[in-house]
């Protein structure tokens, strides 16, 4: 057969597998908004049969067959090659899970997702020890089954970052964790900031509206997406023309919502500026979870929480809230949102003590997986840590290692990307910074296009074309370091705590 | 193998099926409620993808072969015969239709409600026209397939009424036309009822909240439901544990959301009911559309027009909107919400001329899919028999041919059984008032157990056990007969028009 008509068979069957991927996607979008509950038991079947035959489909020995004599073919186009070559690495890893398994996991999922938010609403974690433990089991056996070197951690953190290691993130992690030590020990004995007008009533209506002018105004089009609320806030997409975030809004915390938009946002942006021509395909994918996340933290962080982004933007937050920020002008308001203070919950941390709630969970992440700690043991250990690194004790359940929603969705080895995000955001604002002088001056008149045209062409437009390592150093001319990060946190920590 | 394991092994495959088949429901409740624009084509392939899958499942040979084993195995129970009896009647009408077409079809259907969508922000048929004629030309060859005596529109009933044919159709529409047309004559004469007070302006969150309270009211429960918004009102369920229905709020009509409130109530209602355990068997599912139309007409018309009814919510009305009820009794408000007057909209018309608007719709599929009209006469023939049976004339498209979702659908064959669905209500009521002589006095006290224990027991329970005729037959002790319609309405409009 000639090459058009076998690549265009491939296309064919990867776009369907697709289908029933973002359509689980659908279903579990719906599950976290607006599933009423008696839902829940028939709705974890549903996502597990069409992880099932997603599975099955692309596991195929007829899709193996149809890659291998692609791989062969010297007339395809250099992205058609790189479709082939990276569809290839994934068939390869996927044959290693059986369909069988793959249910498993979906339903064992399913079952302890729903564990989690009854433990949540008990604020209890006994309740979720035995369904957690049941789906670490079954990761320990993903790891093995999968494959790796060194340590089986690898193997799992794999699935979020290609070829992130456990050597990697420990030496990053090592030199990121002795810098930032240094820079709070700095700032400990500086002038204390004031965030306390955070804490005001918020109206929740006022808030939801404040909210999507904000993903407006970074550029979010709502014409390919839309945003709805849910406990956990999160980002989906089912494909680059629907893509969804989620909020939550509290009438008494300012921030949670605001930056959860940013952030949510951030993710979105890079979905919908994905090549919708390559849908279904690796190259319509978006580069690793590392690299989604540097997206996330540019807009919550580097932009949503600099000065240029809110000298255009306090005029509409005065308007929105006139009796909250009465006596509150923008210098003060920029200092409160980055107030530095170690605190409980990882998604409202600030900017630095942030990495430190990321590596206790990466630290008993790679225990729990290794099996030198049991699932029973997370509580004392995650509330030992935070003692240990954030000075701070745990007072219950929901406050420390019930908190996010990750190990319920069976994500381990996830979270190591939310730090390693940073780094890469930190290291693109500065590249960005340096190839546009007028990036400040752009933000604070509103002018969003210097910093979308940038990200659409050096992030967006490729896909998982390259690498995290080959995309970083192809859009900044470096490899991940964590220098980047340190300079941009001295430089703004130091002019804020004077 | 045994027989356990043999009815085991396709109640698995078929659940699988079926998890499939409310994936696709999902999707396309997402689509007609909260997807944005721009998702609309990835949307279209996904549910295309799904439909697909759904029937290449059930159309496998090996379901064929096992659905053959299960027929002559004797030690199954009596429900689990019907079972594999209704299964293995299904699937030989399912295989005698292509992946591939069912996969057209399901495009096809995705273009033309665009189209149709299009159209109607147009208000104009033109541009429905060519997608809508590929549609038609589908759903001939479909007839064609299937095999039919006598018509090809039987073939395409079949698929909402198993059973029903043209010329039982035609024989109780002819009877039914006539007495209708006789009792039409007779109100003309007799004194106008005012009903101007349903057009005043009724605040949206008000009419949401007060809609949401009726459906409470008639036992819809929100723990395995919701209610949301859309262009049509509909009602669609993911299993009998997640039913949702949709409404429509229109700020200068009252009606329009009540009674379509209590509409999909009725239809949501009986999905609830249906047994969780059978689910994916014939057994779980609804009997037939007419049956199912018969649930949200009794309660929309026999209940929801009635007095008894409004005896115990009127109070909850006239709280929620004290000003536009100010001057309205009770009696006055029963005899506005009855009015009888021939208008252009079907799904705003009285429970009279309601069958007009069905009769006509009916009339035209038969002649579409027989041939003897083309889809470009669809305009001129719509408003030429408007104006014969209602006397009024078409002023536009959106008011005339392009007002319901139907056809854009592909659901031809379907709207007789919105007439059959009126008549078996009628039917129904009467017997249930018969066997309850306290009914009107229940409802009147807001004690709804008296016709939702008679509902479950005799309609709800059985699922697909009994066809329509022998369900009806059952519960009534008669097969379908237009008079307890005549009766009920003679009665009732004798009583309202003096």
């Amino acid at each position: 057969m000639n090459t058009a008509k076998l690549y265009s068979s491939y296309k064919t069957k990867m776009q369907k597998i697709a289908d029933v991927k973002y359509a689980s996607a659908v279903l579990q979008w719906d599950q976290e908004t607006y599933l009423p509950p008696k839902g829940n038991d028939f709705r974890g079947q549903q996502i597990a049969t069409l992880s099932e035959i997603a599975h099955q489909q692309f596991t195929d020995k007829k899709m193996g067959d149809l890659l291998e004599k692609l791989s062969s073919r010297e007339d395809l186009t250099a992205a058609e090659k790189r479709n082939i070559a990276l569809s290839n690495e994934d068939y390869k890893r996927n044959v290693k899970l059986s369909a069988a398994f793959v249910r498993q996991l979906s339903e064992t999922v399913n079952q302890s997702y729903h564990a989690w938010a009854k433990a949540r609403k008990e604020n209890s974690f006994d309740n979720f020890e035995q369904p957690l433990n049941k789906l670490i089991q079954l990761k320990r056996q993903e790891a093995d089954m999968l494959g790796y070197e060194h340590h089986p951690y690898n193997a799992l953190m794999n699935d979020y970052d290609k070829g992130l290691t456990v050597s990697t993130v420990d030496s990053l992690f090592n030199e990121l964790k002795a810098r930032l030590l240094n820079l709070l020990d700095f700032l400990k004995n500086k002038i204390s900031v004031d965030h306390s007008f955070l804490a005001q009533e918020f109206n929740k209506d006022e808030q939801w509206k404040f909210g999507l002018e904000l993903l407006k105004r970074i550029g979010f089009d709502f014409e390919a997406g839309r945003q709805d609320i849910s406990l956990h806030p999160f980002t989906t997409n089912f494909s680059s023309k629907d893509v969804r975030v989620t909020t939550r809004i509290d009438e008494h915390d300012f921030g949670n919502m605001t930056w959860s938009c940013l952030h949510e946002g951030g993710h979105a942006l890079y979905e919908q500026g994905l090549p919708a021509d390559q849908y279904g395909l690796p190259l319509g994918e978006y580069c690793s979870l590392s690299i989604h996340e540097s997206q996330s933290r540019l807009w919550e962080n580097c932009i949503g929480r600099g000065l240029p982004f809110w000298q255009h933007n306090f005029k509409l937050l005065t308007n929105s809230f006139p009796n909250q920020f009465k006596n509150i002008n923008i210098e003060k308001f920029h200092k409160g949102i980055n107030r530095v203070s170690p605190s409980l919950i990882r998604t409202e941390a600030d900017e630095l003590t942030y990495h430190f709630h990321v590596m206790i969970r990466y630290e008993i992440e790679k225990m729990l997986i290794e099996g030198s700690i049991q699932t029973k043991d997370i509580p004392a250990c995650w509330n030992e840590q935070y003692q240990k690194y954030l000075g701070i004790k745990v007072p219950d359940d929901n406050r420390g290692c019930l908190q996010d929603i990750h190990w319920s969705h069976g994500s381990f080895g996830y979270f190591a990307t939310y730090s390693l995000g940073s780094l890469y955001a930190a290291q693109l604002y500065s590249t960005i910074e340096n190839q546009h002088p007028t990036l400040s001056e752009d933000l604070a008149n509103g002018k969003i296009n210097t910093i979308q045209g940038w990200l659409q062409k050096e992030i967006y437009c490729n896909g998982r074309y390259y690498s995290s390592e080959e995309l970083c150093k192809k859009a900044t001319g470096d490899t991940l370091q964590s220098s980047y990060f340190i300079d941009y946190a001295t430089k703004k920590f130091a002019e804020i705590y004077g």
